[in-house]
């Protein structure tokens, strides 16, 4: 762990600044043709000899904003280069985040126009380190986070973006750490200020932050969480350690807390936006925290819809002062992705979450682990919410049987595209939920093309909640 | 301090409860006619023979919203009765608090309309418990704190609203204690949740609440403190904790901020209101807190000025979301007032206080002290931000001489009333800080009448300031 090794790999960073493509900024490099079966084995090789030439890896790219077949799997050619301070990271296992989601659609001001390398966090071991990374060492396994470029087999990144990896805790779980761990404790315990006997609601309690917020309010003293699932969910977030699950597709959500804790809550965490942000703010005890983190409710089918873009807008939650005043309340925003410049703030509350880690008082739950070539259907799934925990991808090599599968849908997914799109176009709708219920309707006939498919989600759930056992 | 003499007591309380109307209703009662010099003896006196008869005390009454002079002292007749949970204390001293000024003008929708006795605060001995109190007993020293009436001789308030007056703490120091110390620690560790190496921004710095915010910033380590105050000011801030004092008159003090903190500050606390809170929220480190708690630019002048208060509401700061997640920041919103609710957190809020008060830490620091006769000159202090500290009212009696001297003032004032009324109406103003000018100027010749005011201020103040080394 000492950085005492490092100027024999500092040599080694020089060479390579020959190269003048950093990774993060794929757009620049010439994306090659080949398809990405091709290429799958060169990257695996670690063989220096010329690598300038040689040296190959897979990379998703997002080429266009839109459905998920938008992120593509490419090669890339070259060894990218290293500066003073930055590492480069063979990538293990890559997060997925409700942000990558936003961005496909073009909903996220963070991601760089495409073409683009999405992924905000990923796990790896560390292959080389430039001048000046005194703290990382060659072979160092790591969690990365980052605005963007995290999907690829190959990362360039900041040292300080870097943290190590505790014993124990396996690539996946620490692909699933990051942004989900850092951003709930951000929330609950900088903004949120959060204390024994205190009152949560989590929403979306089966996702990744919501997980993570879940584990992280029971650290704390009589804490009461309340979280919002569908009702196939509730058992595996009680298990989790919500007080009261709810279901919001069947019940008005503010009234089911209100007959519990009539007086309101202490903190709201609302990944939602839109109308629930004022039904957040109305929920709110005197001296309560309502804190908003996104705006899911954007998000209604693959493609950006403007209705839901536009509703959100409409119903964006706006405060007067005076309000909060009179009410003693609390109005506060948070998203790691504008934060990238607090690496001291982040590093500080990425070293007390690995310590409840350690402790075994927090620990990621994996939903299911997808091949990079999977990415459409890994996206899909945490979109429509049929997730409980963290939906990864895994840089391994997809075993050439599966390959095949995957081409055969491919080509049938080529096929219904046109259709699709004129049924996305004649869309028509002004009800969020209404809108996703038609969405999954629309899709469902490529669902059960792919029957394999949905067996293999559920055997991956099954291996989850074993886990998590 | 235990409640076992307390049953004794409630035999006197439910005797008591012939007399109907409670003193924090005083518009119901009947005031007398007969002028406060009369009854000032009478008040004294705690003979309790025939009490609903000959039981007088003075009160302050606010008759209607406007100038200084619409609060007026008079006499009521018949002790207050206790309900259950009620104790009946005699006051010593009255905190004055910029709730109360605004109160003066209609601003404060907290204040049942006139007539009523305004005043959140004081100090002073309890006299008679009610039933079911347990806590309190007659003679234990105490802080009271409630939503209004307590700019009187007499106050019923429930038993739950007073805290006791800690060995060593005057009743003086008593009186300036819980609002101001409430306020800056629900707002610095409640909203603000202040740590070490924190930077916070106190505007008004040596009002009540900016000089219990510097103290309470100090019981952190390494906060540096920025705080404005008129630059005749600046020694006793320093002196009281702050690390950079800042002339907000002659200074931008965004831009002075920024020399010192380039990237902004952790917490700022905005009792402005207005275009301030916009500098504000702007101002905000990622992860910043605002906490706004007033609106003291809608004061301009000692009358509801229209202008000033549409100039408030036009610039009256309003927030989207997608703001506060973009920056990652949280506005808040405080007010005691409003949160009369809540005393299980207020009571929290104060022993935690009152345990920093027994070791030295905070302690408040008295501008000038004025009988209940003085209450408008009081106001005027506050308001023109005279003061450096807590201004309060003793009703202790004012010696005879004295009264004279503020008879011969009163006529004088009766005098120029009208003209003054005439030139208030003509005012038409747009600059705040030119409208404040315009109002000093205005009462300079009222000064001049009474020379022998600013001395004995003067002399009070240096009193103060001895008290404080």
């Amino acid at each position: 762990m000492s950085g005492e090794d490092a100027p024999a790999q500092q040599q080694n960073a020089v060479d390579q600044k020959q190269e003048t493509k950093p990774a993060e900024e794929p757009k620049a490099e010439p994306p090659k043709t080949e398809s990405a079966e091709a290429a799958a084995t060169p990257a695996a090789t670690t063989e220096k000899a010329p690598e300038e030439e040689t040296f190959t890896y897979r990379a998703l790219v997002l080429t266009g904003y839109g459905g998920y077949d938008k992120v593509k799997l490419q090669v890339k050619k070259g060894k990218p280069a290293l500066k003073a301070g930055e590492v480069l990271v063979r990538v293990k296992v890559c997060g997925l985040n409700f942000a990558d989601l936003m961005a496909r659609q073009g909903l996220y001001d963070r991601l760089p126009s495409p073409p683009v390398t999405p992924g905000m966090e990923c796990s790896g071991v560390v292959e080389a380190v430039g001048e000046e990374v005194t703290d990382r060492k060659v072979g160092d396994k790591v969690m990365v986070l980052n605005r963007f470029g995290l999907w690829q087999e190959v990362a360039v990144v900041p040292a300080s973006h870097t943290f190590l990896i505790p014993d124990g805790m396996s690539f996946e779980e620490a692909a699933a750490f990051p942004v989900n761990y850092i951003t709930a404790y951000l929330m609950l315990f900088d903004f949120g200020n959060l204390r024994p006997n205190q009152s949560v609601l989590v929403h979306a309690a089966a996702g990744g932050v919501g997980i993570a917020a879940t584990q992280l309010c029971k650290t704390v003293k009589d804490v009461t969480v309340f979280g919002t699932a569908s009702a196939s969910k509730h058992e595996a977030i009680s298990q989790g350690g919500v007080t009261h699950a709810i279901d919001y597709r069947t019940k008005d959500y503010v009234e089911e807390v209100r007959k519990i804790s009539p007086k309101g809550l202490d903190i709201i965490l609302d990944p939602l936006g839109g109308s629930d942000t004022h039904k957040a703010y109305n929920l709110l005890k005197p001296m309560g925290k309502l804190i908003t983190y996104g705006a899911a409710n954007m998000l209604a089918g693959q493609r950006k819809n403007l209705i839901a873009v536009a509703k959100n807008w409409y119903h964006q939650f706006s405060i007067h002062t005076l309000s909060l005043i009179q009410g003693n309340k609390s109005v506060c925003g948070f998203h790691l992705g504008y934060l990238d410049g607090e690496m001291e703030l982040i590093t500080q509350a990425m070293s007390t979450i690995l310590d409840l880690y350690k402790q075994g008082k927090v620990k990621p739950r994996i939903d299911s682990t997808w091949h990079l070539e999977q990415v459409g259907d890994a996206m899909r799934k945490m979109q429509e919410r049929n997730n409980i925990g963290k939906v990864i991808l895994t840089t391994e090599p997809m075993p050439e049987e599966e390959k095949k599968e995957e081409a055969k849908k491919e080509d049938k997914k080529e096929d219904k595209k046109k259709e699709d799109k004129k049924k996305d176009d004649k869309k028509k709708d002004d009800g969020k939920k209404e809108e996703k219920k038609d969405d999954k309707k629309k899709e469902e006939p490529k669902k059960e093309e792919k029957k394999e498919e949905p067996k293999k989600e559920e055997e991956k759930n099954e291996e989850a909640k074993k886990e998590e056992k």
